[in-house]
């Protein structure tokens, strides 16, 4: 039971964001039924609610691609080992932590349990994909023949696994689910474009629909997609001011044409490669809209992407105002869900449990739904409803009583002033604590908590000159453990630093440091 | 390129159905650009056109299921195979054809090779889900503690793997895609009529999207799901009168329960076991589309799942008269996209390519888009369009002309024709076939090729009486190659039979015989 029903000064999240900001992140999850640990090593159950956030995620994305003129395809689950082995560096980044199918059957063993038929061993071993670059170039490689067969715009949303030794829900599973985008062009500079409109594309998802603002920017060498020329990142700042990594857009160069053999008849006559692109999101997501959003009361959600934007909560006697109540909330619901909002009619439920009130209430409260309308039977007679926004605090100014004539105009704008409030205010969040820092004293202090017996929220974005040495990198992420997360393409300010903040050595880029997830 | 442009009186597709119906079905898949074969032992790559299908199928099934009550939710891929053990039955449908993962990680190997890493074994192997009962079940075990917890209604789309040895595109593939839903109930009562219902809803679906008339029915104790109780299915009977199984639903009684420990606390206070079940449908169904209404040109779709329901073919020539035609078609399509058919938008699309006007025409006929509108230079002038629809054979009274003027009340009329008269045409093959079979020489006769030398066409549903024994089914499908697809709950023409078809005893059931896929 929440806390708030019997202490009206604590929360319904036990601890809160300050005390252990970790262990509040897996208490939100829970106390949201977003999702649950398996019995499979790193794999968690997404549950309903969680998975109805994934669903949202998809239709906005799916549109989006669509849009821009993708399509939608599915390649094997599997990989063979020879195609992983296709690319030097892919290889490398990927061969450590795949679970690899062996055999393709169980046979009863002496003791009468099952056990691995020895007879049953596969010729190669397959690999349960980490990423679908070769097994779709070899596919690309079939269906492009001439430069009039490009750019081929390709999209697969699909179930990815990943041997992964520490594991986080939403944030780092070995399975997750993820769309991965793969195109193949004429040349690089269509190539390029692509890359930068898919990093586009997430940059305006991530801020129209999940609220979280992102800085979009290119990885250094040592952060590149095993295999890319270049790396193009959007990184948020969640409220432990730690960076997210979002989603990725990769330029690949002709490396996976080559390794797979896309190539085509040019329009001068001759034989190319093609040049390809890969790019792709995740249910780790749905880890930055909590961690965005998230307060000390459970999840906080986005209008967009929530399952319900608005519960009513009718207050059931056991007398004859029973059926009034429900008949009032059931017309108010109607009412409501035969409005749009983004082109997409209003999503109501109505909770018609027989539990107390307060339970009902806290239970919406730390799901995160962004509008809850409470309705008893004084509020029937006098045709009016409690209306409570969850990006408030519960408790003082979250509700006021709004007059059932004109409810749904009052909740449209409500959802508009939500959805822009919580952006508004993740970004004013993220430029507070996003600085220019100019010298490896500064960052150390800047990436040191206070004290040292708890991990502390401290740091957040340090916007620094760079020589562009490995070695400076290196030594920042030993000694602090903080990475380079992105040569930022969004303006940001730098204070007119010129000088590395690691050696001092002439200012190369400008990088954004930060830890991270 | 298609033979009807270089012979009027030969087809689209090489061979015919008559002349090779297996090869005919690969050929439409092909031209249609649905799937091709993958690197990866008897998996699939669905193709762009392909997967908008399986995307169609899901949009209207998943609609359905949230109608009625279910939420999606989502569970690892991976079973541990202690899991796969529960149940006895289970585990001795599926540990044949089961894709082990035994390692986590690839080293290079002495030849510079990746080879499987030998530290990095598992404990305990993992399966790829041939099916997620057991997975399922274990957290179905936390989620219910009371009554009140019940029913739950869980559906998950996702990938599937099964060890097929022979394999045929969409109808039988190592992994395939589907959506499987699992519940569980409080009384034997409700899980049963939880399975009557999505039986129910799967032939709802299969008549009114697919334009599949299917028969509903209980399969025999041989043909049931390992560990079920009863499975009930959806049959249908595709152009070559062999029957598909389009769809399954179980009851699983407490079978599940008991092996996953699913347990609550009844009304009466006591702890029982709860009743679940499971039901399922696949990309199989494609393969099922394809067979219903594919033709000697190719697929022939029914409007409510087409990718495209309207394909707009301008006919450009390089004049002045090029730019005219392409506004006038441009003008069409979009006031057909702002009509809505079946509540949502109509799908169209421009071909605009610089390619001949036969070329074109063929590939779309070969596609299945039911309706096809072409445009030249002087239909622009007489504001009129050809408009051809696929239902009929290409070439004559396939097409007419219509004037543009109210041309999106007739395309939704057309639609409706097409979608309805499909249904038609596809019951009316199907009831032709069907007929009472009463002895085992005519099962014999009807169940036989004239021709040896070719798999021709032929046999059919034979609804016969049974006397209700193993041995009688066995020997049927030993001689005949027939198996009992179903003791049908669909009204079917018995003849007023009442002996055993096989053995001549007393009728215990009425069943449906047929070959099948």
């Amino acid at each position: 039971m929440a806390k708030r029903e019997t202490a009206a000064s604590s929360t319904a999240i036990t601890p809160t964001r300050e005390q252990d900001y970790a262990e509040w992140y897996q208490q939100v999850i829970k106390a949201a039924d977003l999702a649950e640990a398996s019995p499979v090593r790193g794999c968690m159950v997404i549950k309903p609610w969680g998975y109805a956030l994934w669903e949202n995620v998809q239709r906005g994305l799916d549109a989006m691609f669509k849009a821009t003129g993708h399509k939608n395809a599915y390649f094997p689950l599997f990989i063979p080992k020879s195609f992983l082995e296709k690319e030097a560096e892919h290889v490398q980044g990927f061969a450590k932590e795949c679970a690899v199918v062996t055999h393709h059957r169980l046979i009863q063993g002496a003791d009468g349990g099952l056990i691995v038929d020895p007879e049953a061993r596969l010729e190669e071993p397959l690999i349960v994909r980490p990423t679908s670059e070769t097994i779709i170039g070899d596919s690309f490689a079939k269906w492009v023949q001439s430069y009039r067969d490009l750019p081929l715009l390709i999209n697969q949303w699909c179930n990815i696994v990943r041997w992964e030794l520490r594991t986080r829900m939403f944030l780092r599973t070995t399975e997750f689910l993820w769309q991965e985008g793969h195109t193949a062009h004429e040349t690089e500079q269509e190539a390029g474009a692509e890359t930068s409109l898919m990093l586009e594309v997430y940059k305006e998802f991530a801020e129209s629909y999940l609220a979280m603002p992102v800085l979009r920017g290119r990885k250094t060498a040592s952060e590149r997609f095993p295999g890319a020329v270049e790396t193009y990142t959007i990184e948020a700042m969640m409220q432990d001011r730690k960076a997210l990594q979002a989603g990725t857009s990769h330029f690949l160069g002709q490396n996976f044409a080559k390794a797979s053999g896309i190539k085509f008849q040019s329009r001068a006559g001759g034989e190319e490669h093609a040049w390809t692109t890969s790019w792709g999101v995740s249910t780790r997501l749905i880890g930055g809209v909590i961690m965005s959003h998230g307060d000390d009361d459970g999840l906080v959600l986005p209008p967009r992407i929530a399952p319900a934007q608005v519960v009513i909560l009718p207050i059931l006697r056991a007398d004859d105002t029973r059926q009034q109540v429900l008949d009032y909330a059931t017309a108010i619901a109607a009412e409501l869900r035969g409005l749009a909002w983004h082109h997409l009619p209003l999503t109501v439920e109505i909770d018609q449990r027989d539990v107390r009130g307060g339970q009902k209430k806290w239970e919406w409260v730390k799901k995160g739904v962004p509008i809850r309308l409470e309705i008893g039977p004084r509020d029937v007679e006098r045709r009016v409803a409690v209306c409570a926004r969850r990006d408030r605090p519960a408790g003082a100014g979250d509700s006021e009583e709004i007059p059932a004539a004109g409810i749904g105009e009052r909740v449209l704008r409500l959802l508009d002033e939500i959805q822009d409030g919580m952006l508004a205010r993740a970004t004013e969040f993220r430029d507070r604590h996003l600085r220019p820092i100019g010298d490896p004293r500064e960052l150390a202090e800047f990436f040191t908590p206070r004290h040292a017996e708890k991990p502390e929220i401290h740091g957040g974005f340090a916007v620094s000159p760079w020589c562009g040495s490995a070695e400076c990198e290196a030594r920042i992420k030993e000694s602090l453990k903080v990475t380079i997360r992105c040569i930022p393409i969004d303006a940001v300010p730098d204070g007119g630093l010129d000088r590395c903040a690691v050696c001092g050595a002439p200012r190369q880029e400008t990088v954004v440091f930060a830890k991270n997830y």
